[in-house]
């Protein structure tokens, strides 16, 4: 049976070139970074390269980048270690509706301890409203946190005009932009953000790297207190390998971002625009052409996603029906509710997410496996025959 | 000219037949564990195979142990996250003088909330005073914290005795036991603890791999706060390789255990016997026989240890000069004076670390190259002049 992975929004494979750059770091290049010996300072230098690299993928300066090991540890570092430090100023925080759960949660952990939060709304394609950004920022505003990009609608937001009215305002911005670097051209300078997570599996790099960018000159708490690592910043033996990797993954995105995007973007938009002429009462979730090269999504109405995904994967296909990080909660996604959408059907999710090695052969197949599925799902849905 | 690395308290290379079975899981089996089609169920799998045998490393249940990225952040979690919910009942904190910092700066940071702690001298072994521990226990302690083992010292703890003291008062106990775990037999239930740390790199695994254990029942809130992984307790993408590596090192560590700690005693003792007799003026830090069967930790009167490190280094030798999480700052362990040495002797610290793969002909080694550096040093020391 042909394998077809499209569950490249959950993370996707580490680039066989990535594992190379990793490998001597194992078994023969194993000291530990801050040893001051010969195998450390190899250790030292091969993350300063990973540093480098990781800088300049998105503009930002060398010591500007804390290494973590995942997005979520990332969004948890900013949101608490930039709030924190500023408790005289204020304790309110302004995000958007649709932030991944790790921004969201971070703000829950706050509010435990004092601090309230807005959550500004999104129109119906999943872009925020600047006019109610805007009336929600406080004098006691301290954080401002909009994503770059959503993993379960794939839209893009208006991030430098976020940047501006926060640096109008004077408020510390942070994006998580964990679903965009390494997948679109991203230039901290210009977005004007003040801090911005990334992740190395997003872009073909190993699990267990990511990073935080931390403009100069802005406070931050550690989340992880002990050693000197980072700047002191993030304590705990530097993950050597994950952290090479996520170095020759960046130089790599760099390097082949816009011919991956041009391919992933062909592919988008046929499956944008054909599977809803293929599956009655389907239609695109998300902003049409504000939304990320390799992203897809949809909603089925009246069909469950979970089955749906499940009956794709009985054909060879991965899919995932909303966000991985939650999907076995079998929750209503917070995401698709802030679009508007009746309840109802939101659980009829379905992502997908290409990876650059995916082809328009791909698409005929999703195309030719998919619609029958969901005609048999709609026969037996309870949800279907109540309407 | 011959290598040869000492360092390996600070880490050890990874195994590579660790490293074998991590490889299928960058760019052959990369699912996300969350997602739920056969991609993800096989990355979930590898995970719960992997929980298996950490568990079964230290008589842990399956569901007791949350897979970090990091010792100091099992540390920083099991501080953070045991203190915190018990705010009602009290906020003091009893530690041992000689914890890691990734211990003691959870507690600082903690102490910013209003928290206080006290700290536990040790005598002159570095062996921490029971009585004084059970004197420094309040109504209103929640928290002990004391290391199974140290890394400047090697010194072991009575951590059986400090559990069954703190279940007498029912004050939760965490046990970093970074240091110990698959280097010494550990049983959670026979040791009493509430929770505990473990690193891979400790035990021939990958960087990138460790774990809290925290016995069932035992409230913690999360570190990393959003998905739902591990059991919601530390949200993020799972470093499915990582994982799967500490796993595959937790196995081989309680196969050869035994076989792997007679070698190291053999090692260990040997130096600890004979670099005394070989250099005037130098001393066995922490107790003999109640330490870590791969360490041997030395003070050289007058003698800066990072300068005898660097010359150890020319010579193709790794050793470190204190705990590498912090041995860039060049600040006087506070380990070494915790066992009453005076500040002007303590910078001679010299720590080695063997690993499985050492053998005689390394000791021999280290007994002729470093007599002579020593010597070396000793003539041009302003310390040693002033005496």
């Amino acid at each position: 049976m042909k394998k077809l992975y499209l569950d490249n929004t959950s993370g996707n494979p580490t680039d066989p070139r990535v594992v190379q750059a990793m490998l001597p770091y194992f078994s023969e290049k194993y000291g530990n970074p801050q040893s001051l010996h010969d195998w450390g300072a190899e250790a030292q230098a091969a993350i300063s390269s990973a540093r480098d690299k990781v800088a300049r993928l998105i503009n930002a300066l060398p010591e500007e980048i804390f290494f973590t090991a995942s997005g979520s540890e990332s969004n948890n570092f900013a949101v608490k270690g930039l709030a924190l430090p500023q408790e005289k100023k204020g304790k309110h925080i302004v995000v958007s509706k649709i932030e991944h759960v790790s921004i969201l949660h971070s703000i829950k952990a706050l509010e435990k301890q004092g601090l309230t939060s807005t959550e500004v709304p999104v129109d119906k394609d999943g872009r925020i409203d600047l006019e109610q950004l805007k009336s929600a920022l406080r004098p006691e505003t301290i954080l401002v946190a909009v994503q770059h990009s959503n993993n379960e609608i794939g839209v893009l937001q208006p991030i430098e005009e976020i940047g501006r009215i926060c640096r109008e305002k004077n408020v510390v911005f942070h994006c998580d932009a964990v679903q965009s670097a390494g997948v679109v051209p991203l230039d901290v300078r210009a977005l004007g953000v003040c801090s911005l997570s990334l992740s190395a599996s997003q872009f073909y790099g190993p699990k267990g790297a990511a990073a935080l960018f931390v403009k100069k000159g802005t406070r931050i708490l550690p989340l992880i207190d002990g050693g000197i690592q980072e700047d002191g910043r993030r304590a705990g033996l530097e993950n050597v390998p994950a952290i090479v990797g996520m170095g020759a993954a960046a130089e790599l995105a760099q390097a082949e971002m816009a011919e991956r995007s041009q391919k992933l973007i062909k592919l988008r938009d046929r499956l944008l625009a054909e599977l809803p002429k293929n599956i009655p009462e389907s239609f695109v979730t998300g902003h049409l052409t504000q939304r990320l090269p390799g992203q897809a999504s949809f909603v089925i109405k009246f069909i469950e996603g979970e089955s749906m995904m499940m009956f794709l994967n009985m054909e060879g296909i991965a899919v995932v029906s909303g966000s991985a990080c939650t999907s076995r909660i079998l929750k209503a996604s917070h995401v698709l509710l802030a679009l508007g959408l009746d309840p109802a059907i939101v659980h009829g999710s379905l992502v997908f997410g290409f990876s650059k090695d995916n082809q328009e052969a791909d698409i005929n197949y999703i195309l030719e496996k998919l619609p029958p599925i969901a005609a048999r799902l709609r026969e037996v849905s309870p949800l279907w025959k109540k309407e």
